[in-house]
């Protein structure tokens, strides 16, 4: 028996150029649980550099920053979403299970295959 | 003013491998227009090599072919769709609106970026 799947995956461009999708959502909810660039990236099995790149693009490339650096404290510094930043893994993360849904809906494409 | 917007993707997968997609969509399409594969890999700018493959692989790894060769007569051979290539076509494009749909529904995603 084959395994047969509808998939589907939605971005943000500015520009024309990549801004958000399903990596950086992984990235950005990563980084929320951990407070760490460097520990998400290790979770993800990117490089830090990489990882700081992207960071960088979303602070910069948008209208705000969707994170920010974390001051002091017990912690001792660290890397936590922005006001922007939990708004965008909401809105998206809304957005995917509507798309999923619709997607589960017109399952019956597979019969053709 | 920056170009924000939002873009969705869809492809059904066998076995984890790309079965169809935007690309194979627009292959069919273009034989089925132009009754040839030659004629629709150029007008995609792909290799005849590669336009073959990708008929081969979506009227093998299927359950039925999705095109078939036309018999001779006064056009003289050729390609055209089966009805399930028919089917496919008509079905994905449906999913397809139907997910551009609710993108345009959740365009307010934009006003974070």
């Amino acid at each position: 028996m084959k395994k047969k799947e509808i998939i589907v995956r939605c971005w943000i461009d500015i520009d024309g150029m990549r801004f958000f999708g399903p990596g950086r959502l992984e990235l950005l909810s990563l980084i929320d649980e951990s407070g760490s660039i460097a520990k998400a990236a290790k979770a993800m099995g990117m490089s830090y550099k990489k990882a700081w790149d992207m960071v960088d693009d979303m602070n910069t490339r948008g209208k705000k920053p969707l994170l920010v650096a974390r001051k002091g404290g017990d912690k001792g510094g660290g890397t936590e979403l922005t006001d922007t930043g939990r708004k965008m893994i909401a809105r998206y993360g809304k957005l995917m299970t509507k798309l999923n849904s619709i997607v589960e809906k017109n399952g019956d494409i597979l019969n053709l295959v």
